[in-house]
């Protein structure tokens, strides 16, 4: 069934501001709770944050999952990239074994990996684990015109929706976006150069690990992606289209799936933080339900969140993708979940307050 | 029975040097699992350290604890706290009843909390949980005098080597340090400034919130406190005994009995660091048995790191203490430690390596 782009005005509308009232009562909780008030820092910004989102003071964040959004480039033909595109159907594989990292991380942190094969060249039998959502066998090559036509980005973003309404139909607290795609470093400093305005140098980094020769390379490349495709900024769905993909598509339809119905995203690293400056462009409101899971050492990362107004919750160097950062991020997410709701107040406990 | 310099020199002599072998070999295998050499960053550096502490290239983390050491501090009537003495029991009661941050934290990560009365000053009844170590009630003010005896010095130390020993001999794999005692913040500064050499106007902070009069004064003690008792900096007990505190003390115990059963501590803010600085200087190669949990807000707590060139884990603007930013960063410690030993090489997985 072709998504028109009036089912995407449709999402669009759904979203909400945030609940200023519950955001309100957390922050007064977060002050009679025993410790010097924000003494916990950034762990009672996360937690009156995630009462705003979810409209209640003490959510509960159990059901956690991780979307894993695979794809492949076209552009990987102009030499990108330090691994052959092979590699991603390989780590699909890996991953439905559970070997990859993170199967690890989700697995300790106790959140289901959602497998969604979007746009990988690669034939899968269908095998139990790993969701089929193929929109193509991989994007056009951006550096020579647009990565999908706009039927095809709007069947990428609507893929990512269905895969998130039906988790949250059972549950869901807690979203972590990953991506798994041989080149996708590439379209998503497209993304962030058009939509930031800042150059190609200072956001393309070095991915899985091209030399200094292939990083002025791909540098040129993304330069070329943008001036040959005309991208206009202000037109989210424009963007994604043109310097794009299949996986960063899925994202933003799982971002923007997610903040419809209330429940707060952990967005990754580079390739979903692109995904989450597209849903941001597309609606303004989607920033209030995100939560930054790291900073990646990927160069323009920083800039990325910081066009996002994110702080990263975690900053340990990853440069990975695959959700690693944010899933381990949720530790710290439950954890603030944990300390409004099950901390003792002043009152309660019988502990003097500060002498003023 | 009271404990003589001879039996801390044979605790250190049981410190030995970290593993090379596993170090090396768990370097090596972090560059054949499925993912771009490097690229999960702070993980793979701590998982390689776990490796050289344990001797174990991919170790078990399954048993945790944090050892919480509660004590009151004579400079307390100098004016230094913006909470009254009284809270220290105060806070040891929420503890025990569950109620505090670290328990909610501990409860969180699946950590035992181990609640050590080693100097309030309040007589508690015999409580289940509540493990008595008292050595007095309260230090000595060290902006006139020594805080401690060189014999409560020691009951302070091998109080913590005999909690964590019992510990360890039930199965522990990590333990985080944490501390609960108003006025602390005081010590561990003036141990900070006396073993760093840094005016003590670089270092003092707020603590649990003093205005900007209160902090003033709160330098002044400081600098008092090290004029005064003529600190040795080179010789750690010494600088223990004269401007530290019972509960610091306790945790150079604990941080001491765990390097020398092979065990890798967490080490929370500026009161355990402060503790950690101890340790090293009595015994240079616990050093490399330390993982800094997060930099806390304290305004020295990055000297301090930096001096023990410690890397810290997470960064979230904590300023509690109790072992909360050590309890928290324990997430990332136990996942670098599934990572190494669940993911898949690239021979496992029939993933292509990269491209040279």
């Amino acid at each position: 069934m072709m998504k028109s782009k009036l089912a995407l005005n449709k999402l669009v509308e759904k979203i909400k501001p945030i609940d200023l009232n519950a955001f309100q009562a957390a922050e007064e909780r977060q002050n009679i709770l025993t410790k010097p008030p924000g003494s916990l820092g950034k762990l009672e910004e996360i937690s009156i944050k995630l009462a705003g989102i979810t409209g209640e003071v003490t959510p509960k964040i159990e059901k956690k999952a991780v979307v894993v959004m695979a794809g492949d480039h076209g552009v990987v033909a102009e030499g990108v990239s330090a691994y052959p595109s092979e590699v991603t159907p390989q780590m699909v594989m890996n991953m439905l074994g559970g070997g990859a990292a993170i199967n690890v991380l989700a697995n300790y942190i106790g959140a289901d990996v959602l497998l969604v094969d979007i746009g990988v060249e690669f034939d899968f039998e269908p095998t139990p684990g790993l969701i089929d959502k193929k929109v193509r066998k991989g994007t056009s090559n951006i550096a020579s015109g647009p990565a999908m036509s706009e039927e095809e980005t709007l069947q990428a973003i609507f893929a990512g929706v269905s895969v998130i309404e039906q988790k949250i139909s059972e549950g869901l607290h807690l979203v972590a976006t990953g991506d798994m795609g041989i080149g996708n470093t590439t379209p998503s400093a497209a993304i962030a150069s058009a939509i930031t305005g800042k150059p190609a140098f200072e956001i393309v980094g070095r991915g899985t690990g091209v030399d200094d020769e292939g990083l002025k390379h791909k540098i040129s490349v993304v330069e070329r992606a943008i001036e040959i495709n005309e991208v206009d900024k202000e037109d989210g769905l424009d963007v994604l289209a043109k310097v794009g993909g299949f996986e960063i598509g899925g994202l933003t339809g799982v971002i923007l799936g997610a903040a419809a119905n209330g429940v707060p995203v952990v967005v990754d690293g580079f390739i979903s933080t692109a995904a989450a400056m597209i849903a941001v462009v597309i609606c303004p409101l989607v920033k209030d339900y995100l939560f930054a899971g790291h900073c990646s050492q990927e160069l323009g990362h920083k800039i990325m969140l910081e066009s996002l107004e994110l702080d990263p919750i975690l900053d340990l160097d990853f440069r990975l993708g695959e959700g690693t950062g944010a899933v381990l991020a949720m530790c710290v997410i439950e954890a603030a979940s944990r300390v409004i709701s099950e901390m003792a107040t002043f009152s309660e406990a019988g502990v003097s307050d500060k002498e003023d």
